[in-house]
């Protein structure tokens, strides 16, 4: 019994050794891949998922009542329509969203229906990543991507892909482009300061904000340094 | 003659990807070495060392005359007596300095005589590293390690070494011990922040400010937010 116990702890760790070294393959693996090479960042975002961290961030994000709605009901954005939002004035949060999308020539992703918390979350994720560059004022250059990294590991907190995205930034500096490495680190402070003083914006219903001036946006979220 | 060209020119590229390659592999064992392990570290450092980023090292240091002038002495700390130190006034960097390697039971270290500028560069990082510790207010614990990695990454702007160590912090919590990220990331913008906005601290002849108030020091040298 005891040497059966023994046994099932030693699979049980070594399981869990498989699993960090896999992590920091994929890790490394994003390191060396271009920046905004999909499928490594996709491996990455695989390998970054446990259940023990995933619960963690849960409960983090559960202390937002926003949140908790949208874990209860799904929280969809719909399909978003981008003529409709240039339609509002210009300094509003649609505006500025429909605009922001036109200029990078990104499409607006409609999502389909979730089976489960799990792709809530990541579906949720995917459908505001775009409206969270509008109101933190990240652009989509490296180091406004860099930026929302650090902002959205501050907002998650317990996010192993954010934090691993965020060193990413990093290390790609630190080995193939020193020069890189303030530049970046001065995006991922201001991302992450941000983040820290920011309310919670997972979960929140931004059809309902469209049309507010973008300074009442960051006000109401405390969204500050911009 | 083209063909010895373009052969050559492939050499090239393939010693500095081995040379990446070699930084990326000493970057993930020192991921994977337990918090302290100094041959780990060291490997780092050996791997992070080229001529080009230390050159752009020295000209960004070479802004501050302190640090020109200790280039062209090799300024050394000399046998520091901590005995003394503990003599001077209780809020002064002497004091303080003695009372931080007494309570962490280090021993003053006292450097040889350096050959080149690469290896005075070593040395006086060495030689300095607790008196930034009480400089900059941050303790002994892995946060405030990783609150001096990122001052010192901000300070010297081109290494490798001190970005790579910001980024071990984060990927370590990120993939051993998540709850731990926030903390870290906190520390690390701390240190960066500080690191910013000060004046350079490298080359500094620190025995002329033993008798110093901390407070004076700080204010000297525009260290913020302690």
């Amino acid at each position: 019994m005891l040497t059966t116990k023994t046994e099932s702890k030693k699979r049980t760790k070594s399981s869990q050794q498989r699993w960090e070294e896999n992590l920091l393959k994929s890790f490394i693996e994003m390191v060396k891949a271009p920046n905004g090479d999909f499928p490594a960042l996709n491996k990455l975002s695989i390998a970054a998922r446990d259940k023990g961290s995933f619960q963690l961030m849960i409960e983090h994000l559960s202390t937002a009542p926003e949140a908790q709605a949208a874990f209860e009901s799904f929280l969809s954005m719909g399909a978003i329509d981008l003529d409709e939002l240039s339609e509002l004035p210009a300094n509003t949060l649609g505006y500025l969203f429909a605009e922001h999308m036109r200029r990078n020539q990104f499409n607006v992703m409609v999502a389909k229906q979730v089976p489960d918390i799990y792709h809530f979350v990541l579906t949720h994720i995917y459908e505001t990543h775009d409206i969270w560059h509008v109101i933190i004022g990240a652009d989509t250059s490296f180091y406004g991507e860099a930026q929302i990294d650090a902002f959205s590991a501050a907002q998650f907190k317990m996010s192993r892909f954010f934090h691993s995205l965020v060193a990413k930034n990093i290390v790609k500096a630190a080995t193939y482009d020193v020069e890189a490495a303030t530049p970046y680190m001065d995006a991922i402070t201001k991302g992450w300061v941000t983040g820290r003083q920011a309310k919670l914006l997972f979960g929140v219903d931004w059809r309902e904000w469209w049309a507010t001036p973008i300074d009442e946006v960051r006000d109401a979220f405390h969204i500050v340094g911009v």
